[in-house]
């Protein structure tokens, strides 16, 4: 019986922030540019890629980009948290907007009867 | 009997992806280029409050600050995707290697025996 | 008779600032979010393209980049005053430094003689 | 007789990436990336500040600050380049839209006769 990961990650960042008194650093705001911040080091491993594929990338930078994709999460993981957002409930909500914005083609749709 | 959260959203974006024919744009440098651009959409919000608490936003900010928490998340969903990345397991690693880099003052761990 | 481009643009911006009494809200780190916004709405116009090269651009992206480099630029400069930043000088002290990194191949050097 | 900043680094960026064969990455996309690279570097500095004043930055901070804008200046240069934007007079009419955009308060305008 394990917890949802996004709930996981909310119990086990709220803990680790107030172990070490670091709740007075987390405005929203400041939550906002480490994310910046974080995304950035991301995209480092990829702007003098030709095109971007994965193929492309170094062997050594799949263990540093997967930790740079850890620090995106906990930080929105933690903005959320802040303000109240259920990020699953809002991504669900999200995809729906999309949909209508961005309508699949007509050939792309499962036939319904 | 519900999917875990983060497992679900991996489901819903490449059908979406998929339905839409865009895996081709879906590189993972994209990806982390499209990433950057809806984490500065969040920014936006926050860069001229005084000290960036969320009593600070205005009343309408917060659905549309759902919305981009909600673009954030899906963008990094799909780009841990691309590289085959379990996104809970590397958080939970991560947060593992945050607490040997900055250890709790022993004042606040909890008691063992 | 012209000024430097860059004090000019120095001179222009605290103008701007001061007429409308928003001195107050441009700390360096609300300016450097702001820079950050501006550049990601700059790389938002290139985030699909399959190389980047100037020519994948459609017609009319060509003056909204325009405006984008703009912006980038003149909060850069409102940061570098604030800070008291020559960013001429600064800029040419990194060239030196990024001389040294990055060293020139010998066969691209210029004969001396 | 000093060339104008702006196109003073124009011409040294040209030369340096020139002698190292890096125009083969300099497409206006990657340089966009690394541009956006930057600017979270600059940002870092401010993420935890309580307001952002510059006298909040602690002392060793000045030198790596000016160096991170002076990146940001290069990359903006060489993208201008790329795309054929005259940055300082791009600048000039931004500067004239954004005072149509946002009036100073007739009170702030300066008397005409």
């Amino acid at each position: 019986m394990s917890l949802d990961s996004l709930l996981d990650l909310r119990e086990r960042t709220r803990a680790f922030a107030s172990a070490r008194d670091w709740e007075q650093f987390h405005t929203p705001k400041n939550l906002a540019m480490a994310l910046s911040v974080e995304v950035a080091e991301l995209a480092e491993h990829f702007q003098w890629l030709p095109t971007g594929r994965a193929g492309e990338l170094a062997q050594g930078q799949q263990e540093a980009i997967r930790q740079e994709l850890a620090d995106v999460l906990l930080y929105l993981v933690q903005i959320a948290d802040k303000l109240e957002v259920d990020l699953h409930a809002a991504a669900l909500d999200k995809i729906k907007l999309n949909a209508i914005k961005y309508p699949a083609p007509i050939s792309s749709r499962p036939e319904t009867g």
